[in-house]
């Protein structure tokens, strides 16, 4: 339970906002590379902790993210020609390149483009993903590397997709393990819808007991639960600050063995009623086979084929109330919504744009979170009186994160700790 | 006309305001028995007085109307699995009875639910209808007993309609017997459209001059119309506070008699902008036939095959100007609305969702408007004073409506009087 | 550039405002006399100034513009019934007439239909076009004549259109010679959509140099461009004070040779964030040939057949981004949006429901734009004094625009001077 204070201080992230300010010290993941498959591209529209952005990938495969809006006389460089290595607004020709530095103005006799710059964010592209970086620039932090980040094209995929919520209800859902075998469950181990099945240690264990490892780069946690008599299994996750969850994973299943891979998300602020949820999942090891066709399907996700429109919304949202269907919800899954990240975003769309964290009742079933909200807080005071918020530095580069039924008797941390980051000499 | 403070006084319906206030002391219709088909049915999403509920019949068929937000962590349980004797959020598994007493906890290692009780409103079913009182407990009052509401199901016919504004201007319409041979008029009398035809009495009339008898449970009052030289029309109809009607109705007509039923309406707030209407009519006295299916198609009314839209809302809408068919309007009926209430509800939606009452010119026509109003407002008083506002005692148990053709020298009181009560010796 | 506070007084036009009281001296275009195709046909609702009006033409041809909501109960005098010299509430039945006199109350015994006055503007029918006064009666200038007004039938045609933007960045786009042989350009001499062809003296020419002649009813200005060594391209349009361009048009030129014409808009405030920008264009000139079928299906503005919804929406809008195609603006056209005037509306559009002029850099070619705001922000101060505003005087009357290639060493004033004005004996 937090104060309407504090509620409102997590969650508003607009320019000079405290929350807003913290945000802005970390990368951001602006867009998918793919968004701007090649150069000259049309532009796209990017939405970011409250501001309304365009990038595009000029001539030569430069990313420039700038002001959607021309400093001429306000008109969207979406509409604009991205052509010649700038991109130019088409009311009156003022051409802006990837500094969001004006470098012609059509309709002036006399130009005085270079007195002309627009507000412009530095730019890497890593993993698929094109990044940027809003802050002070003197507290630019080293690149957003992960394991996946690294991978071969051929070993990762990752996707995005419009959650109609605050970011934080967003990242809460994700940081809580406890809620996975309750509301992805299948009702029957043969169900073709996805979901947890009853046979898998997930569901079977009781209700996790959840250890939180607090960490320079935010925290690593285990939902442990026991598993009959004489067993535990102990699932790991890494919460880095401030908005990515990394989590052990499994693909295939279907007349296939599951494979373990690992994946995460990151839940980007679009704006305080908004964010974009990253998804991303990679195939790690030595030996790992590349990513299957199916595998970048993401269909049990709920991303399967016609699932996204064009604008990266859900079929499946709180305008149709996720098309839940109360047939499947008696017989075939816990929720009877179809996908498992649909699932996720039902239940957070559900609670309303900003939860009203004044009002609910939590336990130590929701220690994850409640340490995420102590992080988050002491972060902005942190960044209020002139210091580095947790997650800045390179700590959480190299983190993994692993599941595994042990017996009672083991320390899970002596058995499962060296698994968690990923050994150079290991990694490919 | 009011004052503007006096409009927002009684427009405003919220927890705390005082009209909510006064409005919680009554007995609200929140929905119809008939959404809730079955035990474990899907549960249903209710918008009453401001407070956004949810509403489900548990295994053993009580009626539970708890919040719609998970006390845990705020999920909609619109979401929720009704099963085993509870409403239970697909979160994490936290499940409530039917007094929104959490009773289970699927998340927690170690429980603690009985610590947990949602917001619940005690509920009673009668005539087709489930009611709910959301007042203070001492407070209760008698079960909301009418004539229809003790009549078998064979003789009665209950529906309900979105109607989106203010409650008060809905409530104004219905009470309102002068724009009836107006707005409701058909310009011919071999129309196939629904309408009051030319030759009916109710048209024929002069302009009414209403009566308005004051009564503890609101009113009593009657439209009469010099019809020709030497008789008189006169349509009596009771105000029950705040928002019932009880009018005469006739039912059948087309290539068959009109048969005199009694029908009236509920104008119940959902919130500020918008109101759920219930309709509903029956037949009566001993020798009185059951409904017919025709009767409950409520084709005339408007809300035949295809004009309802599943949340209840009219095909026929503000958004699409209620179909208002000009050339229909030029010889057909008066409005070129299909539908009697359809008429109604574009009227009163068009004034906006709430009307500027600073702004009107009312006129003796106008009369029952003025008296409900100056009652509503004394009630108000009287609930901040500690007092029982009328229609709270059981008195209005067993109001009729009736219309009939006098002659000019009868004093109607006289004749009308004893059939405006049900008799018991003659109800069935 | 603006301060914020200048931006919202020229932006705000309800009544009351300081810019609304300005506006309020002018007559404006209220509706198309052609949405009122006879007597007794369907009222029309009327959005103007921040005021919602209903008008109809009565049985005698005499057109009412009224209030929209009824002065009884506030019902929308849209679903009226326009009969018998006078527009009837469909409630009530209370009805009036042009000048908005109650003249009628169906449900009053013993009515007081005097004593009932609505709202209602005088009007005058010029030019296919219904105009209405809703400043002081004192105040009323003489009636809006040009040129055009005055042509017949056969030469001349208006249309509307809805922009979803504030009426003050729809006509900065209207005065800004510069933008269009920029925007409005097409990429090759022969694509068959519409655009200003590289070929054309517009495109050919450097930017213009703006030369800006204040008048007592707004100002003349004229966009000067170098072509080639010795000529000039000067292209003259007038400003006149609120809200009108004048500017030289073409028609034909496929397969045809292009006519000179003179056309302008009227960008007419619907409220804060709308307006209704009025087309027109008319041949002149004694021998002038009558307009063809062709010129008044507005194909290349982009306003054929079925560009224009029922509302006078644009079916390309910008809830689809304008339906832009990538492939076009590489290849054919600057925008890559279909139609002259749907480029225009895109671009306004696209800075958002007001444009924030306290973040713009102007230069030298905003010249025409700088004026017409110091123009509107004196004439608010000399209203709020007491004064007359620039444009109500009916100076303006015979106005024309006039486009030429000139020898550079011509002075352009001496040389289209004479032509700026209709010379009466040259008029027919």
């Amino acid at each position: 339970m937090l104060s309407r204070e504090e509620n409102a201080l997590l969650t508003q992230v607009g320019p000079g906002t405290p929350m807003g300010e913290l945000m802005r010290r970390y990368w951001q993941p602006a867009l998918l590379s793919r968004e701007l498959p090649e150069p000259d591209c049309p532009p796209v529209r990017v939405r970011l902790l409250g501001e309304r952005l365009v990038a595009f990938r000029d001539t030569q495969g430069r990313i420039g993210l700038i002001d959607e809006f021309c400093a001429h006389r306000g008109v969207s460089l979406f509409l604009g020609r991205n052509e010649d290595c700038g991109l130019r607004c088409v009311f009156h020709g003022w051409k802006y390149d990837a500094e969001g530095q004006c470098v012609d103005q059509m309709n002036e006799p006399v130009p005085f483009s270079s007195k002309v710059k627009m507000q412009a964010y530095p730019t890497v592209e890593l993993g698929g993903l094109i990044w940027t970086y809003m802050g002070p620039p003197a507290k630019r932090p080293p690149e957003p590397q992960f394991e996946w980040t690294q991978a071969p094209d051929s070993h990762r995929y990752v996707s995005k997709t419009w959650e109609e919520c605050n970011w934080l209800q967003a990242l809460e859902g994700g940081i809580d393990t406890s809620h996975a075998p309750i509301l992805h469950r299948a009702l029957t181990n043969n169900t073709a819808r996805a979901g947890i099945a009853p046979a898998a240690p997930f569901v079977r264990g009781k209700a996790a007991t959840l250890e939180v490892d607090t960490t320079d780069y935010g925290y690593m946690y285990a939902g442990v639960r026991p598993l009959g008599e004489d067993q535990l299994y102990v699932r790991t996750y890494h919460y880095v600050m401030p908005f990515t969850q990394i989590r052990p994973a499994q693909v295939g299943g279907h007349g296939d063995e599951w494979r373990p891979h690992i994946a995460g998300h990151f839940w980007v602020p679009m704006d305080d009623e908004n964010c974009m949820v990253y998804n991303w999942h990679y195939n790690y090891g030595l030996d790992a086979p590349p990513l299957t066709e199916e595998d970048r399907v993401e269909r049990s996700a709920g991303r399967g084929p016609g699932e996204q429109l064009a604008d990266f919304r859900k079929r499946r949202n709180r305008d149709n109330d996720w098309l839940i269907d109360r047939q499947v919800q008696k017989t075939e899954t816990f929720s009877g919504i179809d996908g498992i990240h649909t699932q996720d975003h039902a239940v957070q769309e559900s609670m309303g744009p900003i939860v009203d964290r004044s009002r609910e009742h939590l336990g130590p079933a929701d220690k994850a979170i409640i340490v995420a909200r102590r992080l988050l807080l002491d972060a902005v005071r942190t960044v209020q009186e002139g210091g580095d918020p947790p997650g800045v530095a390179p700590s959480y580069y190299g983190l993994r994160a692993i599941e595994q039924v042990l017996p009672r008797e083991v320390d899970w941390r002596a058995e499962l700790g060296p698994q968690l980051y990923c050994q150079p000499a290991l990694a490919r």
